[in-house]
């Protein structure tokens, strides 16, 4: 088993470091001094063996949570069994609304399918009349699928055995539907057993998830104000390990995707169609063109960014950072990295915490992918009329995406090629939650109680629009959680319900218990904290 | 209907000219001084108009020709009707039979399939006992088709209805089985008329040209002694436009096509499979790197060549060149180029003279294709462990494809990317014929007899492997000829048959007329420097 946590959301991680900086440069094409060293702001960690771990015991919703465990597992089986996929808009109304009844039925006082310019969102409240309120973001599409790859049809939910336990395999198993339905089986659970919930709660699901969450801006819109008086976001997820372990995640960094595109025109190059590649000696080519205006963009080695003021924004580290990257940097190698990709080194042949820092902080220029004329087997001369290359940059906190494509355009523009098109496909701000937020500081006792908080890494390299809830609202987020899944985007995703007998890994009773603990230490933050 | 003329041999020719030199640089990369600038040594012309046509008229063959033009032309369509797909082995073996017992039965006293380590060749002599020997080249594999893209179906070879007359549309109707069973026509209604031929033919063909003649040298190998006895090469080809216009040419370009492929290595990058777009920030970008490595071949406008030594070898204008070039220059505008390609300027603004010297002088390099990473719609964010792309090089006279695979290796090893690999798919030197080669002379008078001899062309900018004729067995070579026709390689190809009332295109019995007056042409040629 592949022992890398799988993440979802266009992002990705595993177990890492850091320490000082002072980047090695083997750059020829002009850089120098371009790239801007950051330096921690404190020589302090952050001790994970000083996390308390959450204590108290609710017997009575763990023992209802236990007897209704096949229940429940059925709740998750009803969802995934009902296919949602925002790419092919198959079943997303019914599922939007099997997700609004659920709600319904298990006491939410507001529920509401609520359209956008997209698929339908769905809201629901609980009305508690607690101290704290908990928004929980859910999405409830999920990815297109292959049948003939899977081991068992991805729409029919069954279980499947495996060394580790017998897992639920199906098509948003892990994402997102069985952590998500596990936190509703655990509210529910406590529902039947006190009659409500320790913290109120506000549902703001949406079904675009997997299309890069496009009309989500416009639910929140709709909620804005009431959102505001949450006292944090969850976000239900699988993160542990087949170990046990569970890397704790503080936020993401931004995105600025988009496609550059170089055709034939006034400065030359064929415009209607591919010509014949003996031409070359007289006609220019749109290929070599987007290359060398890619080429422009970096240094010769394409690590640093050459493209005026496109560093300037990096918010430098924090104390908080700081600590939890010198904590990282105690046992991080990164050879797990290495492995996983099949890596001889880092750029600049970086190690430890330089290549930690840079992990963290470096705003990234990356070719997705590109392509031109004859792609087949053997020989085909032409010269192609045009050219394309899907690029992204991801952006710490303080970049701003729009102003980075203003500086893209205008570097283009500079350096002679504003006839190459740039098209934006996404963009985004980075996201990032204190870690002192009662919300999280709750969620991490209880981790601790659950499982084995390996890290906290203050960010991840990858993306997701979790700015609408920690820049936007202003509100802390948790986005990690007990369970273990993979698959996502991929055939034969599972969530693992029954583990192994010995296993350090929650269960789907376990997942629900935990979810049960966190609503009641948060609870409990507002009345010490009052 | 396109005036341009559709040339089959990976070549491609419309009308064209040129003048003095001095080629502008805008580039930014160091260029300085790298493109030669070659000078012509004469500012003689070449007067078309002192083209002597071929009188003489054979009238007791051209009335054969008349008689027999239905069974002629069915001739044609039994050879089209039968596939022979070299690239999807489709009735090779059949064909290649089919061909070798039509020259028996036309009365060569040898004939042959000759085994190579690819499909068969063909060989067949006639031994008139005549003083001239006229090698024939012939193939007779065809592109593959998509039946579905075609007006009438690829292999049944019927006769259809344009407005410039009745075609015959089949793949292999121009490229080539139509125009090379003309000439086989002729030569049979030759010897039905006079019992003989006025000189002695060998035909090498081959099964092979669609996929490059990998295996024609090894044809050439068994025959070598025999055929360095021939007086020159003729290439049965239909040359003329719709207005009956005719381009002859002298020449074509060497090719050196090749793939560069950069993968994760020792270097860096990920070496096993696409990663996490987010892990730029600190693994290498194969990628990036392969975009690197081609710009890092030429000047930022791609258009000067920075590999050391790549122009080196280019042999000067000579005295017949520069007088070919100097007619043409007093009438070409290169407008027709631009209007066929969708350009608004050749490079560096060039036009007249200077943009032909490029187009005849000129070592290429061109990306045919590239690709690497994601490619579809939308957003996906990784990045690529591989990538590729397709260029080649036009190679004008005197330059050496291995030599310069050479530079190009020894570019990439100085320059910091020794990890990339050069596939070469393709490599041959250029090729050209004299003007005042006896069979050349034959074949102008024999065009401006039938046809209005438009220009001659030193060589033009496309490749074909020519010089296994020209340069290893010393022998001019006329690869053009009466006759219409376009669509190689593309639906509906097609060769006129019966050109509508008034037409200045030859039809069917035209050409055939053509190929005897130029046996006889050859033969008389022969007398005369005797």
């Amino acid at each position: 088993m592949n022992r890398l946590v799988s993440f979802h959301l266009r992002a990705w991680l595993g177990t890492i470091i850091l320490s000082a900086v002072a980047l090695p440069a083997h750059e020829t094409r002009a850089s120098e001094n371009v790239y801007p060293h950051y330096s921690l702001s404190s020589t302090d960690t952050y001790d994970l063996g000083l996390i308390k771990p959450y204590t108290a015991q609710h017997e009575a919703i763990y023992a209802h949570i236990d007897d209704s465990l096949p229940a429940h597992l059925e709740n998750l089986q009803r969802w995934v069994r009902q296919p949602s996929i925002s790419a092919q808009n198959v079943g997303i109304t019914a599922m939007a609304q099997l997700l609004r009844d659920d709600l319904a039925a298990i006491g939410f006082s507001e529920t509401r399918l609520v359209p956008t310019s997209g698929h339908p969102g769905v809201w629901g409240f609980y009305d508690a009349g607690a101290a704290m309120t908990l928004m929980v973001y859910m999405m409830y599409d999920v990815q297109p699928v292959n049948p003939e790859d899977w081991e068992s049809p991805p729409f029919e939910g069954n279980l499947v055995e495996r060394d580790f336990g017998r897992v639920l395999m199906a098509r948003g198993a892990t994402n997102q539907k069985g952590p998500e339905r596990a936190f509703l089986n655990a509210i529910d659970s406590i529902i039947r057993v006190t009659g409500t919930l320790p913290v109120n709660l506000m549902i703001l699901a949406e079904g675009e998830e997997e299309l890069g969450s496009p009309h989500y801006p416009e639910l929140v819109d709709i909620y804005e104000e009431r959102l505001r008086s949450a006292d944090g976001v969850l976000f239900p997820f699988n993160s542990q390990n087949l170990d046990g372990g569970l890397t704790v995640l503080l936020g993401v960094k931004g995105i600025l995707y988009w496609e550059l595109e170089s055709r034939g025109g006034a400065w030359g190059g064929p415009s209607q169609a591919e010509i014949h590649g003996s031409f070359k000696a007289v006609v220019d080519s749109p290929a070599q063109r987007l290359i060398e205006a890619i080429a422009s963009m970096t240094s010769t080695d394409g690590n640093t960014i050459l493209v005026a003021g496109y560093y300037d924004d990096v918010r430098p580290p924090t104390t908080e950072e700081s600590m939890l990257i010198n904590t990282m940097a105690e046992d991080w190698t990164g050879n797990d990295w290495k492995q996983a990709f099949g890596l001889k080194q880092f750029i600049h042949g970086l190690d430890g915490q330089n290549a930690l820092m840079r992990y963290f902080y470096d705003v990234t220029l990356n070719v997705d992918g590109i392509w031109s004329g004859y792609t087949g087997q053997g020989v085909k001369t032409i010269l192609p009329h045009i050219a394309t290359a899907k690029m992204d940059s991801r952006l710490p906190m303080g970049v701003n995406p729009e102003r980075q494509l203003t500086l893209l355009r205008k570097h283009l523009d500079v350096n002679g090629f504003p006839d190459i098109e740039i098209r934006k496909l996404s963009g985004y701000p980075a996201a990032q939650t204190p870690l002192d937020a009662p919300l999280v500081q709750a969620a991490m006792g209880v981790f601790a109680k659950w499982a084995t908080v390996e890290r906290i890494m203050p960010r991840i390299g990858g993306s997701a629009p979790f700015y609408q809830f920690t820049e936007r609202l202003g509100l802390p987020l948790v986005f990690n959680g007990l369970g273990n899944g993979t698959g996502a985007h991929a055939p034969n995703e599972y969530m693992l319900i029954y583990p192994s007998e010995g296993s350090s890994v929650a269960g789907l009773a376990e997942i629900e218990k935990s979810y049960v603990d966190l609503l009641f230490a948060l609870a409990k933050s507002a009345s010490e904290t009052e």
